[in-house]
Parts: C-alpha cells; structure tokens; sequence
C-alpha cells in the first residue's frame, strides 16, 4: 500500500536526519541570511552544520524588502557573496546594488542546502545546554508545542560552538545571559540592545561585532548588533551576509 | 545620506517592477510548487509571468514535509522535474525518491525567479476582473491590509490568462463561482471539493484536472481535484510539480 | 554525553513505535473509555491496536464527573468491566456504583497500555484513507499543527478496521460522510445526531448503536447516538464501557 | 483598459509623492488636532511638511468629544484659531465656546492639506534616525505590517526638524530616550510622564511645554504635557492647537 | 469648577443635538462619501438630515486610496462634485483626475457638516422601525456597547425617509430583508450581492441602482450595486459622489 | 480554625440548597426581569421555583437602560406590578412612567428571592429532559465550565414545567427544537424569530406570546416574541414583568 | 410616536440626572457590598451620593458567593447591618449566620438606591481631580470606550471627598499614587498591597484600615486592606459592610 | 426518576469528599508524577492527603515524553520506584531505561489514588493560609473561574504541611513569597530560578533540594530546582520520582 509507504519512508529519513544532527560542529539557531550564509562557508569546508529555524519558513525578514516592496539593497563590498550564491544584483547607483529578495533569500537557501547544512524547521531552542561552562549545544523543542502553549518537553543536542542568528531577538544570547549565570563579553557583560538606525555604521559594526559572545557562543547578523550595542540597520543586507561569513571564517580557525 | 537613498532606491525599483506587472501574459495566485513550477515553464518560453502569494514566504506546504518531518517523496515520472531545478533526489526504494523538503521549495523558488517570474508576496486577490464572461485579471490588495481587518480599496492587474495555483483553498476558482456568475467546466457547474486521500489516484488525476475551469482560468495542483473533485495527497508532491507543467504547456499553445 | 543518549533514546524508541503502528489490526480515534475499553478487549485477544488520541491527556470528558464534581456512577451492569480493570466501585444505591473519576480514568487507561495498546496522544485525524469503498486507514498529523495553523501534510496508517470513538464529535464519521462519498448506515444515510439527555434509554441504545456505520468503520461511545441518533447521556458511564466491550467483540468475530 | 489604467495612475502619483517627501523640512509624527495645526502654518509659510499618521484616518482622539458625546470646548484665546481654519464656534458661557467635534476635526485637516502639508496615514515610526547627536529623521512602516505581526524591514525619511504629535503614547520620545542614548531636555532627562486631570493649569503649560526636546526634536500637543509632566486635559482643545502653532512658529525661526 | 463646566456644557449641548435629530427628514446610516454626499445636497435645500457613522471617525474607505497609497481616481462627470466641495484634482490623463485621498473626505466632510447635516458617530443601526410597511426610523446603539459585548437596549428614532449608505455591508437592507418581513424591490425581491470588479460598468449603474429599495429606505454608494447586483469598484469615487447626489435629489422632489 | 468552618458552613448549605432544588414545581431559565416576575408570582402562591441564570449577576439587559443611560420607561398597565415590588416610578408624561434602571432591577431581584425563589447564578441549560414527549428537566452545567471550554459533563434537574425566559436568545426552545424531535406551537413548527422594534405592538404580543410552546415547556419575556415572532421592544419594561405574571398565572392553573 | 417619546424621555431623564451628579458631596468609585453600604449611610443622613461602577451590574465578587456556591458567611457583629438592610440571615453555628448571597446583593442595593444613591454603572474612573493637593472629583469615561479600544476623552466631576471601594484593584488609589504625585498616609507612602488569607485578622484590620488614605480621599472594603497592607478574606463579609459603614460615619463628621 | 438520583449521588459524594478534605495531614499542590508519588508515599502509610491539580488531567508534562515523542528515560535508581508502581521499564542502554509515557503516567495516578490519595481536579490555590509564620492551608478555587475571568471569592482548607508540586512555576513558593512575608529558606531569602539544562546534575540537585523552603511549606519536582537553583531536566523523569519520595520520607518524620 503506497501512502504507508510514504509515511514510512518520511519518517525514517527524517528521524536518521534528526539523530545525525544531534552532535555537529556547529549548530546555528536562526535560518535568516547571517545564520544560512554562515552555515554555507562551514559546510563548504566539510563541516557539519545543522541550523534550527523557528517558522515554517527560511529567510526572516528578507523576504519583504523594504515595507513589502521586495527589493533589497547590498553595498559594493558584499557584492562577491551574492555571486558566490548565484544571486543576481543590478547595479542601482555606484556603490548600491538592488536585488530582488525573493530571488535572494530562496538562492542562498538552495545553494546552503546543496552544500550540506541540515536545516530543521518549525523547531526553535527554548534552552541551552553549559558544561565545563562552556555552552556546548541547544535544547529544542517544536515551535507547535509553544504556538498550541502545549506542556511537552525538550530533547537535546550537542555541538562544539553555537550561533545565533535570531536577529533582533537574540534569543540564544538572552538564555544565556538568564539561565547560564554566564557574563557576556560585552562591555556591561550583559546585553547592550541594539541602537537607533544608522545603515552605514551599523553595517561596519555588525561585522565586527560578528564574533564570541560568550564561551562556545557567537552571534551574527542583526544579533551582533543587538548584543554588543550597534545601531540598526533597514533593507541593507551587505552587512548581513559578512557578517555569517566572519564568523564562519572564525570558527573554521577553531575546529 | 545613505538610508534615503536607499528608501528611493527601493521604492523606484519595486514601483517600477510593479507597474511592469499590471499587464502580463499569466497572472499566478499562489506561490507553492505548481504554481512556481507553472510560472518557471511559462518564462522559459519567454512569457511574461507574474505570481501573487499571499504569505511573505513562498511554498506553501512544502517546507514541513509529512507532520513537520522535513522530507517528501515524488515519484519516478516526476524525478526529471527536480533535475530540471536541481534539486537533489535520493533514491529510497524503487519508484520512491526522496527530497529535502527545505532545498526543494528554496531551489524551485531560486530557478523560477531567475528565469524571469515576477513574485509579489504579501499580496492576495479579493476579486477577479470579467470582461466578456472571460476572466482577465485579479483584484488585489496587500495581505496585511485584511489581517489587520483594515477597510482599504484593491488595485486591478490584467492578464491574458489566469492561473489558480491556491491549493485547498481553490482562491480564485471561489471567487469565479461566487461573484462572476459564471457556469464552471466542472460536472457539476461548481467547485466539486477535493475527495478523501488516496496517493495514487490523486497523483494521476491531478493532471487531468490541471485545465481551464471558466474562460481564461485555468487551475493547477491540489487546487485542481479541490475544483473537480478528486482525492487529496499526502508529502507526495510529484503530481503538483508535473500539474504546474502541464498548465504551463497548455497556455504555451493559446499565448 | 548523557543528553544526547536520552534524546536519542526517545527519537529511535518512538520512531520505532509509529512506524510499528503504521499497519495494524484496528486503529481507534479518540482514548476515552469507550476507546479505551474497546482496545482493551481487543488487545487482550492479542490483536494489534492503536489509539490516536487529539489531546495532550487521554481520558475525555471522564476526569470532571458531574459539573467538576469529581466522582462518576456506574450502573450494575457495567459493574463487572470496572472489576475487571480494578477501579474500586463503592455502592450508593441498588443498582447505582459510585467510583472517583481520576482512579477510574487512570486505572482504565494503565490497564489498557500494559495489555498491550499503543496510545498516540497530541495526533488526530485530518481525514480518512479509503479504498474499494472501504474505509481501511487513518490520516494522522500533529494535534499541535493545527492548533498552531501551520500549513503541514499530515501522513497515513493503515487498519483493518477504523473504531471512531471521538465522542460527541464523531469526528471519523464526519470525515466519511464528508469527504468519502459513502452512504452511512444510518436511517438517513448521514449522521443523524444526539437527542435530549435520557439516561437511562441513552444507555441502552449506546450499546445497540455500537457497530459498524460503513464499511471498515464502526463508532463506540458518545459517538455511537451521536451517529445513530440515540439521547445523549450525564456523569453515568456504564454504557460507554459496555459500548466499547461490545465494538471488540464484534471486531474479534472478523479478525 | 481603465482599471490597469487606474491602478497605473495610483502606482505612480503616490510614488512621487511618497519619494518627494523622503527629504523635507519638518516631519511630524501624528496628525491629531496639533500636529496639523503645526503642520498648516509650516506650510502657510511654504516650508515642506510631511505628516505620518498611524491610523487610517487623522484626529485621533477629538472625532468623540468628551466620552462619545461630539462636541468639544475651546478657550476664549485659541477662538482665533477655530477662525483661521473656518470651524465655527458657538459662545456657551463667556470664555466657553462649543464646536462639533466632526467639524472641527475635518475642517482642520481640510486646510491642512489644501495649504500644502502631505499626510501619510497608516504609516508609523518604529525608529529615529540620528546623526551628529541630532534627530534628523524617522524610520517608517505601515501599521498594518506591525499589526499583521509581519518581520518586514522599513524605510528612512530624513528631515531638518522632527516633531511628536503622539499625544499620550509620546511615541518618538519614547523612541528617543530608550533608543538614542541622547538626554531629554527635561528635569530629569527622561520622560516625565503625564499628571491628573486639571484642565486649567494644563492648557497653560502645554503651551509652554511645546518645545525643543532633544536636539532636532520638538514636542506638541498632549505629546508635550506627557514628556514634560504636565497635567492632562479632557475634551478641551484650545491648548491643542495654541500649542502646534507656537512649535512651527518657533521652528520658523530655525528654517 | 472649570473642569465641571466643560463637563455640563458637553452633556447639555450634546443632549440637545441628539434629542433635536430624533425626528428628522432623513436619516443616512453610513458617513463614507456617498452618505455624506447625499446628506449635503439635502442639507443645502434645507432638509433636516441625521447621519449615523459606526466608526470613530467618518469617510470609510476612502482614506486608505488604492492598497494603502493614498491618492483617488475621479472621472471627468463627477469632477463638478469635487469642485462644489472644493476638493482640488489634477488631470492625469484625459478623462481621468486625480485627488488626494485625505483632503477629499476631510474636505466633503467638513462641508457637509458646515451646511448643517449632523453627524453621530459612534452609533450604529441594530435594527429598523416600520410601521405601516413603511421604514421610518432607525434603532440605535452605541458601537462601543456591541464591541464591548455589553447587553444594553438600544433607542429608536424616526425619519420620513432612511438611506442605507454602509457600503459593502448593506447594513440597513439586510436589517430590512431579515427582520421586517418586507419583500425588496429588487429583481429576486432579496438582497443580490455585489458582483466581481468593472469599473466602467460599475461607475454607471452605481447610479441607476441610487434610489428606493423598499418603502421609506433608498440605498447609495457601494450598498446600491450590493442590493440591485452591480459590479464592485476599485479605488474611483466619481459614481460615489453621483449617487449620492442622485439619492438627495429624488427626496427632495418627495420632502 | 475559623476559615476551615467558613468553607464547610458553604460547601454544606450550598450543596442542601442545590439537592433541594433538584426537583422543583417550575424551572425557570434566566434571571432577567421576566424570569424573577414569573418566580416570584409563583412563590408568592407557595410554589417550588428555581431559577438558573448564565451570568454571575442577574438582571439581562435591564441594568443598561437604554444606549447605557440606566433609566427605564414603564407604561400605565405594569405599573401596579412596579408597585407590588416596591420600585418607584416617576411619571414623565401621561402613561409614561419613569424608573432608575438599578432600583428596579436590585429591588424585583431582592423580593422575589426573598419570597421563597431559589436562584442558581453562574449556571445555564445545555440541554432539556424529555419523557412522554413532555419537556421535564433542565440538563445543567456551570457556565465557567463552557467559558475556559473544559470537557465536563452536566448533571440534571426535574421540574413539573419548565419556562424558557433567557431573552432573545430563546436558548430552551432553540434546545427543544433542535434536539427534542418535538414540535412547537408555533404557525411553522419551529422558531418564528422576532421581528423590528415596534414597542406598542411589541407589548402587547408579548403577553399574548407568553404560553406554552411545546409539552412543559412556558416561553415568557422576549423570549416569547422571539419564538412566535413578535417585533421586538426597546428600553421599555412592563410587557417583560407583565409577561412574566401571565406565565404564572397560567401556571398556578395547573399545579 | 411612542418610541420617539421613550428615547427623549430617557435620554432627558438621564441627562438630568448626570448633570445633576457632577457636584455632590461624597464619589464613590465601585459599588461593592462596601462601596454601597457605604453611600447608603451617607444618603440616610441627606449627604448627595454617587457611585461609579465599572461593570453593568454592581455587587462586585458577591453575588459568586465562595467557589460559585452562593452563599456567604456574616460574624456576629456585622448582622445588625444585614439586619438594617432586610437581608434574612441563618444562624449556622454561633457567631456565623449564612446569607444567600444573591439576596444579599440585590437587597443591599436596592435599598442603597431608594434611600436616594445615585448608582452609574458602565462608567469608571480613568484619573483623578487634584486641586490645593486635595483629590477632589473623578474623570469618568465609559467603561465601553476601555473595552472596545476606542480613543474618546473623559470628562470630570467634583466631589468634596472620593471614596475608593474598587477592592483589590484599589483604582483610584494606584491612580492617585501614580498620577498625583501625592504621598499615601501608608507606612511606605505607597499601595503596601494585600497579604495572605487570614479571614479573622482581616475583618478586623478593614474596619482599622477603613480611612482617609490621601487628602480627600477614603478607602472602604478590601481596597482598605490592599492599600495598608492587611490580609485578604474569603467569602466573608461582615468585615466590607462595617468598613463601608465606618467610612460613612467618619465622612458624617466632616460634612 | 434516574438523572435525579444520579445527581444526586454525586453532589453528596463529591461534597463529602471535599468537606473530608478541608482538613488533612498534607496538602499537595500539583498533580505531576513528583506530586503523586510524594503523595503515595504519605498515604501508603496512613496519611491523610488531598492534591490540588490546575488542569482538568493528572500528569503534567509527562504525557508528551521527549518533543511529543511519547516516550521517557529513566535512569538506574529511580527503577525500583516504576516496579513499585507497577510501570514497566525496558532496558534501553546501562543505566537507562525507557517507559511509555502514557503507561507511566496513568499507572502512577491509578495507584496513587487507589492507595488513599484524594485528588481534586480544576482546583487551583490562589493563596496560602499562614498562621503564625506557618504555611498551614490552602486558598482554593476553581481554575475554570480563572479562565473565565469571573469574580468569585475563594475557600480555604487546612493542612499540616503543604508541598508545591507545581513544577516551574512553583506557584505556592511564589505565592509565599509574594504575600507572606516570610523569607525563603534559600541564598537569597527569595526564589532563585531555574537553571539551563543539565540533567545528570539536575537528577542529583532535584532530590537535594526537595525540602522545606519556608516553615510549613515543601517543595518537590521541578519546582525544588526552580525555587533553590539547580539546573533543568528533559524528558527523564527518576529524578522527579525520588523528589516526590524523599519529601515523603521527610514529612512522615514530623507526623
């Protein structure tokens, strides 16, 4: 009978999938750009990389552009990372490039994909796990389970470093900045929340600010900003895209 | 100043892409993988596409595989069909492949944007325009202006065809039935509703269903046996991906 | 790493269980007392059974008693099945049994999963597999899928034979009636409804009503006069059980 | 065909006007019965305004007049205003003059918008934009994307002034304090929040309160009572609309 | 006390303006452009005109122009109308004008209410007064009392002619069909239903629809083509504007 | 210790007040002013009442007034019952009396209670009992128990007569209509529905409605109109209490 | 026309009555049993009182006697006031009678009112009137406006002493705390908040606590106990009415 | 007639459960497995004990095993506590052993309750009793009261000891905190929260921590970790059930 089949198939690939992933090189929470570009450079080198999304779908705020006009602007310096992905960029005025998002966040997807990161959807992390005080992996549980307020426990995985790429919500940060009793390398050695726009500075500091967090934690993309205090930025994804790329780099000289 | 020019930037290019839009050969409601699918066929022969998705993301269903287990299966005949995306399919057991369900919706979209489709997401049609009981175009508004129940008027687009690629919700063909007046090309004159799950038959007969159903639109994927009846589907999605190209092959001999 | 072995433990021993359950003898929709009951008895004989049950705890609406008053009745008759599963029983009156509804829900169900039962909690039916116009199958996503409105297939089980016992619902029999195109074997041929409370009638008809509605399904408890058009029933629960007891007697001489 | 004509017409003529108010002298944040009033005589004087308005329709509070019932009252000395904009006062008690509140509000807007000011409504400001220690700018979204609970990025409009019309909620104040860093010019250099109710006083000092904030920042309307600790006023509008004048005509002096 | 005084003078004015529109010439459920519109040309002529606004602030849909852009389309016929309120419009191709969509209902509205027309907002018809198979008033409640769920009784007022003017809703004529018993004079005696987008056709019969639909009540704007089966518009107000006048016109020939 | 004696004084009296009410001359649905009128002429005459009321207070609508200005309208004919109760009424105009909204409900309530009616608040029927095709019984549950939407069974009462007095919702004749098989007394067979506000008229048929509807079963109040389809009333209340003395009078004929 | 007449009566009576509570002698904010015994003794000795309630009806937690079991428990020292309102109560053991609590509500309010209390339901407090330091008046607004979201200004009345009976919320205190700027005559100077359960101590500490809390303002009932900080009780309530009474007396002496 | 008696039946049952219950040697807060076996513990040896569960089910989060996945990890020690209660454990690796979650938890509850245990389903504390600095008894009310945001008084009951067995939200500790005054027996006098995952430290902390936190009051389960420190756990539950032991064996000391 086909559809057991189906149903027998799926479960087993997915569950061989699930517990392959449960101890990786590098496990990053969040599928937007910086966390898949991130993901993308690690497992070009042979990493095993597994990124945790907590919607249905990848991408977070690239696909609506700029308030839903799907267009998207990248600066000259991260114009080689859209070649890198295959990503069209039209040249708009020196030094800004326009692209379509939807062309833009479903190319990096695919191509992070084929490289040989594992995303896993509709899962986000409610916990990390800390050793030897270091963070050394992430519990997880289905986003249903939260959405439907359902009491159902997490399970566990293991990584040697951890990035977050949630964004503006920081979300592995804040847990470990609550429940680890760890002191961030921030200069107030807690979150510093992120500042007023500022596209250009925010889009230099976001890449420096692409780095350690605490120990076994990075952050990147809009989380950098959003930890170590670096202004926001609008639909300008250069920085973004540097940013996973930085902190994929970083980590490749530690694993 | 760098943000206003990026502001102007964004909103020029997607003015302009929109304006280019308001008169195509096929209008597509609906971004899940027949209608990528029918759009990328469409393009490919130079036709110009544009697809109205109602979500900020593309795929539909797609994403979450069967029960949020991020795997699907298609079956032989559709195998050619992934090739064509490059999408990578794993061979399960004989006539069973299986796919990432992440990297099939990300490389579909990718393909599909880059060889020309126009994708607005955001936006949802709340009427269609009928000029000589022929449909020829949608109505449509942003999403986020009937989420937040805002009282908004719609814009108008026109197209030589319009294609329903909506899935169970059969959108457009609803929306024909109930406002236009017009009679379906169905047995019973109106949308029949889709019929209990049975793989194989619907596989099949989801590309006969995939035709014109009132004068100037047609209908493809699960949207197809929502309007003339035949059973649903599971994680299979073999028959969605062939459904878009049949209705792409289709229009190709009336444009 | 002693969380990864637990999480891992868990992904394999449950996989392992759905896929075990994928293709049994009966599958029952809903772990009320009347389910459970039914997969009680039959178990018993040593056929292969499976529950899927909407909610995070199984039990219905047996936990509340009467208006949150926690104790239920039982009368003589169904007296002998609760010695059978060791809830205590104390006399009220002749021909009236009083027993605390959590001993009674707990004690049914523990009895149930050690004969043998698999329980599936947090899963229901989306919609029904059908074949040779015989109901044989069980389509089944996460409750939480739903409650949380994400777009997800569902999968498929096979089953000799269905049992809804949904309660008043008759969620399985809705699903028929809908979506299949068969005729019930009602006197109406559609569901036909439950009447004004009756107890004491309600108790008799339940068990008349508990049988087979179309081919390969049958209905048990509430769901049965829900079906069938019987009274409905207060805080009095022997006509669930014998319902139950008598769905598996009737499946045993077809097994 | 007309409709693509239509939606043509519309596409471009509020691009332009959109991309023509991304640089302007003044924007004001609110367009409640005082930020029009600054808004107009801005304008009178030929300086470039821009208006964005959270809702989608302007007034804010003044449409019900004191709890539903339309009408409102205004002080002998802001008669002169009422006279300005042609809303007709009616002598209640000496010093007491009665308006509809329908009048009032649309007549205001009426010459607001006829004297040359751009209102955006369903537009807000979820950021400033600040550079050199000064406020020069806003960052702006549709309301309907924040209420759609949509992640879209926004857009940056620049200015040589901004003003808070935001009444109560003191929105880019707010903004200014917890994102900017910068001091309020206020006693304690943060919002002081608003006092109860004493119409008197209240009228007095929100005249004196409408003022510089922070550098390139003024405040009007209840706005101003609410940054400054100020008493609020009930359904008298006198105040109101002394204090959106004495803001542009201090900015007057600046421009 | 000033406060007191405030308080007094709202109540009692406030209490006299609504007691004064208990019993007027007509009553017009519904303040968009269509409604007001009406009301103006009774109002000039001297009638006693009430109108009843659901909402806090007046104009409908008119704010929000075409998807949230806030600019209008008027034909060349209904341009008179605009000028006659003094609403400027520019010619943006023959035929076609263009409006701001703010200054238009601020303006119609201001006008309106200057030349006498009282407006209620806040208040909406939960039900119709007949008496002799005629409709001769209205039963009004506060909106607020339906939002809030309260269980509060309505009051009643009576006009020598009631004119629905609620747009798509229809609230007064499905009020009319529902509860009165009356057969409407329309072709199938019932509600028909508005029909898919054609501007050019709607624009025209918009107007022919503009008169009584059952004794004492006429419908205009959008309700008219709602009642008698016109197709929708988009964002073209022009036979908005029309058919309210045409409404005011045919009652002043019977007032 | 004295709270333990506290909750053991209430659990006791509480439970004697209940189980002495579990079988009762009259059952009466709804502690609106019609509901307590008819308790209270019934055990004026010694008479066993109960009457079960949904909300936490009792009273329905009466304690709004009209359009939440708590004053009621009282004609000449019920004035006598306002007298009976102790409720002062103002004369406003010949035949029309005046009473403050609160007084009146708090004073009906405090005498009929005192009289000998008992009043279950919190509680409402989610089913009638039916033998001999006589309506017998309510089927009760607590209304927190449908609002937290808890799966919890009912328990049931007894009574000689049951009378529906729940307002416009009729909710034991729609339960007796939809689930008894019985039909009513009505020209169709079923719910009439009530018709537009027509006090004078509305008045009168509400007494002339106030009868039985079905085998056991009384309507009095709005109820009645709703259920022959009568025109409904506005803030004026003595067809209500004379209703509800008709109800007992008819029924001190048969007990 | 009657209905007409209805409308005018009540909106004229109403009015009258509201206008003519703008200035009296003591506001009371709740009507709680405490907040009503309260005014009544106030009204007995001539004193102008008004109460404003928050909800449609008044009675506050009374009528839910303990756990929805309608009764309550009086000590013996508070029966006298029972006894002076003509409520019946029940000796259960000495020192504790039982009253129904329904009696209890509607009684005590029913005598409130016709000892010439003026009860505003749907109306509650959003700020305080302060002047010379004294809180002397309350800003009221519709409780629908809240409910509903809507944003319409408050208007004002005076009194000469405020009396806060809103129980646990103790609204006008958190008002005065937050909004004034006024120290609280408690030990802190601010809301202290209500302690654990002791039914003994607290009947004793409310009538202790019964007092002026800020100039012009009392506070009576459970609010006494969360602005002093006593314990909380159960359904007790004995302790509310002396306290109400208590507050009575005191204000007695000063006006 | 039977419905009556039934009704009965349980109205006296119930009420004399609960009134046997108002008074008892240990009052549990929390039906989950910590809470349930700590109470078996109690009553196996003759001890008078009542739990008090929120939900309308036992088991808390037990039922959803590892992320829906119904299965749980026990490790070596706690074994010998699943034989004593009869749930079989299979042997999945040294020192880890699985268990269905559904057996588990039901078995536990159904021997639990059989030993003596009384559990009260949707009831829920919303204070403590204190006397002299002693948590002595409980504040019940129904849950369902909460959810439907009634204003109802609660009851009180009476303990010799009292354990919270709340998990996370260690409800009672917080309410202790909150409103007694008494200081924690914790670092800090106050709860500390619970820490990142860690479950071989937690399984070992979980059991050090079981104690009295403040005079009268125990805590157990999760919640001993959340109120003294210690890390979280997953889906491994020995911890919880030596937890629940150990607080036994320490209350049967004291006795």
């Amino acid at each position: 009978m086909d559809e057991i089949k189906i149903s027998k198939a799926i479960l087993e690939t997915n569950n061989k999938k699930l517990i392959g992933s449960l101890d990786v090189d590098v496990a990053i929470a969040g599928a937007g750009p910086a966390g898949m570009c991130c993901g993308y450079y690690l497992a070009k080198k042979g990493k095993r990389v597994a990124i945790f999304e907590r919607k249905l779908s990848v991408g977070g705020g690239m696909w609506g552009g700029g308030i839903m006009f799907n267009e998207i602007v990248v600066q000259e310096k991260a114009k080689a990372i859209l070649d890198e992905f295959g990503v069209r960029a039209r040249l708009y005025e020196k030094g800004y490039y326009m692209a379509d998002s939807i062309e833009a966040v479903s190319t990096i997807c695919s191509k992070t994909v084929r490289t040989g990161v594992k995303i896993f959807n509709l899962m986000s992390a409610e916990d990390v796990m800390i050793r030897k005080n270091k963070i050394c992996g992430l519990v997880l549980n289905w986003t249903a389970v939260e959405m439907a307020k359902l009491h159902v426990d997490p399970i566990t995985m293991s990584a040697k470093f951890v990035v977050d790429a949630t964004g503006h919500a920081a979300e592995i940060a804040h847990l470990a900045e609550r429940k680890s009793g760890l002191r961030l390398k921030t200069k107030t050695g807690k979150l510093v929340g992120e500042g007023s726009m500022w596209a250009e500075v925010a889009e230099d500091m976001i890449v420096k600010n692409s780095k350690e967090v605490a120990p076994g934690l990075y952050v990147c993309g809009m989380c950098a900003n959003a930890v170590f205090g670096g202004p926001r930025m609008g639909p300008i994804f250069g920085g973004m895209l540097l940013s996973g790329k930085k902190v994929a780099e970083d980590l490749l000289k530690r694993l």
